[in-house]
């Protein structure tokens, strides 16, 4: 089953948008088992607009249009659809009330130009739009289904949910497209490949052939599994399988199976083991907290943090020594140490953190270059100190470090 | 001047990769005066591609491929452009001892697969890769310029400026596409767009007319002003005049008209007045510390950052006093007066910040929701709180205090 999605909006053909609705519809539509042959941006144009539509009509299935069905004049969606199928557009006098209804609710009237969202091609069956006043519409013709959705992601995501369960999955009979996608940290793509191909290579044969895709990205690797079954079960017994043969041979490396980020997962760990955590974080500046912070419920094991960037605030915060400062230089393996150290014991917490580093422009030396970032990990009865040397500018290596700093965490408590 | 961009590869159709070289691509594009009319995205498809390409040279007065150049059987853009123009692939000579070079360079044999990237449609002109393998290539074919750039966007990037140098720029004779970008933050998109409106609906009927696009964003709005003009001076003096319209309507809500983000402004603001800065966050968890630092040199004016969630490291390290935090709750503007004054003396800092809200998704209550975020500023001489209630999950919280606490200092400061 091929599926065309077509964003619609000039704003998505400036150089400031970009068209992320295709995602989260291409993520649904694989569940159902459609591949995604096409995607097209267009502008708020009917002429450009009917003629995407016309030539995606020769050969899609279903045909997904987000945007455009607002009340002005720069909203042609339905015009372009109608046209192209050659049925007038019609006005639904349910729907004018039903907008009416909603700026009523708000104690206001409904502005006439609202009046251009209800009106229907002949033939389209109306989609209800829980949160906003444009209804999207269902059309078939010939073998293509035609949605039109809303433009805002609140809008259109829980519209094409209810689209799919209602009227596509129905016709797919379970069968679709399952992902999995494996997560890894501390390793290089060409190290991991290396090691993952052999196994992989072979998946493509089997009774059930899963597809592997490889993605580095910054901080990780993702291997992303994709089969084509015929129903969620027959799919998740072989990528489960599949799934263990990764996890024996990259070992610890692999920190998710299930889409969860890491400091979910450090997050996880840190509960499970009634633990607490403190980071004291110089080069990051804020960033390992953020993203420890960024789980909900973080506040149970996330004690303190402290972000110090002058010496003087090493020493006073954390009794990080001046002769430790002196002696080694705040970027350093001793540093980083003291600080996981200082932290842990003044929050009085089981785990500390110590992150000293060179995030850039500046700062670099010929010995300590940009990138360089010592991390320290430490609880009662076990305690780690490395050195990385991080690429790219400031944000890409404070994030690298970040990322370094929970992997730590997370192999000191696994 | 009518361009089309059409991004080649099978991964941007899946739910992982979004295509982000067309941005780039349409920034550099609209410079010298092309307005992108349609955006594609098509899998590694001969077939497919081809359709594409042959639609779009029908209104397109430039095509910029990119992606499919590599060596492998899944590069198709090569075949495609050459089956839709009707002309033989040739292998270029130079082409092949040019790889063959930068493969004996590395110590290494070029692998014959490599041979693909030096297959030429006839008639067309090479693009140097600096920075790859693949060439690029120049096809010309009535009023259409068809250009072929690697996806790799460092591979592509500088090929591209190349080409709008050497080939594309010398044809507009300087006329283009220029833009501002008016950042407001503090205000609703309604009451921004009832006070502009006024002033931008009248610059489209301008001896050189503007037109003028809203974007509401997290945290922030921003007025995007474009104007087509025959010289960079020409549109910068229609540029400059409205952007002082715009500036003198909305007062000191428009905090950038350069592009720079509200941490680069605070910064700025900080660095001209030799002042320094620390934070002392509880709701956003290191991310308002995250973003000061984010900017290069902030190590110069951040001087340090206390994040706490316990009330007991409120009262220890900010000197939060307990009767305060059980008298008005930890959620409350005298907490946050109180961090902001703790941080501020413990750290001998000239501002600092107290933030302290619930982030959610739990902690909220009927009387202090989900969202509900106390923020204090305070410098020797004034000092500033506010309670905001912010909408949206745990992220989207946690954003917004950060910039409502930016913004903050920013007035402060102002």
């Amino acid at each position: 089953m091929h599926a065309c999605i077509i964003a619609v909006g000039s704003e998505l053909l400036t150089p400031f948008r970009v068209d992320t609705n295709s995602l989260a519809i291409t993520e649904r539509l694989n569940t159902i088992g459609y591949a995604v042959r096409l995607k097209t941006i267009v502008g708020d144009t009917v002429d450009e607009l009917a003629q995407v539509v016309s030539s995606a009509l020769v050969w899609a299935d279903l045909i997904v249009l987000t945007g455009g069905l607002g009340p002005t004049e720069d909203d042609v969606t339905r015009d372009a659809v109608a046209r192209v199928l050659q049925v007038p557009l019609e006005e639904d006098r349910a729907v004018v009330e039903r907008i009416r209804a909603r700026f009523a609710r708000r104690g206001m009237t409904m502005p006439d130009i609202n009046r251009r969202q209800a009106m229907v091609p002949r033939g389209a069956t109306l989609l209800d739009n829980a949160n906003g006043t444009a209804p999207g519409l269902w059309i078939e013709r010939g073998r293509t289904a035609i949605v039109l959705l809303p433009g805002p992601p609140r809008e259109m995501t829980s519209m094409l949910d209810a689209v799919i369960a209602e009227r596509l999955a129905p016709k797919s009979g379970g069968a679709g497209l399952f992902r999995r996608v494996v997560k890894i940290t501390g390793r290089t793509e060409s190290d991991v490949d290396q090691q993952a191909q052999p196994i992989y290579g072979a998946w493509t044969s089997r009774a059930i052939p899963i597809s592997t895709t490889i993605l580095a990205m910054l901080g990780q690797i993702e291997l992303h599994l994709t089969v084509r079954a015929e129903s969620r079960a027959s799919a998740d017994a072989a990528l489960d399988a599949a799934v263990a043969e990764l996890r024996t041979a990259l070992g610890d490396a692999v920190y998710s199976v299930d889409g969860r980020p890491l400091e979910a997962v450090v997050g996880e760990l840190l509960r499970a083991r009634r633990a607490t955590i403190a980071v004291a974080e110089s080069c990051t500046g804020g960033l390992l907290a953020s993203r420890l912070t960024d789980v909900p419920g973080s506040s149970d094991y996330v004690e303190r943090r402290a972000v110090c960037y002058s010496n003087r605030a090493k020493t006073e915060w954390l009794g990080v020594t001046e002769a430790l400062l002196a002696r080694h230089g705040a970027v350093s393996e001793q540093v980083a140490e003291a600080m996981a150290a200082g932290i842990r014991s003044r929050a009085g917490v089981t785990v500390g953190v110590g992150v000293t580093g060179i995030a850039g422009p500046g700062g670099g030396t010929a010995e300590k270059p940009v990138g360089t970032v010592a991390i320290a990990v430490q609880t009662d009865d076990d305690a780690r100190v490395r050195t990385f040397q991080f690429i790219g500018g400031r944000e890409m290596v404070k994030f690298q470090a970040s990322q370094a700093a929970l992997n730590m965490v997370r192999l000191l408590l696994s």
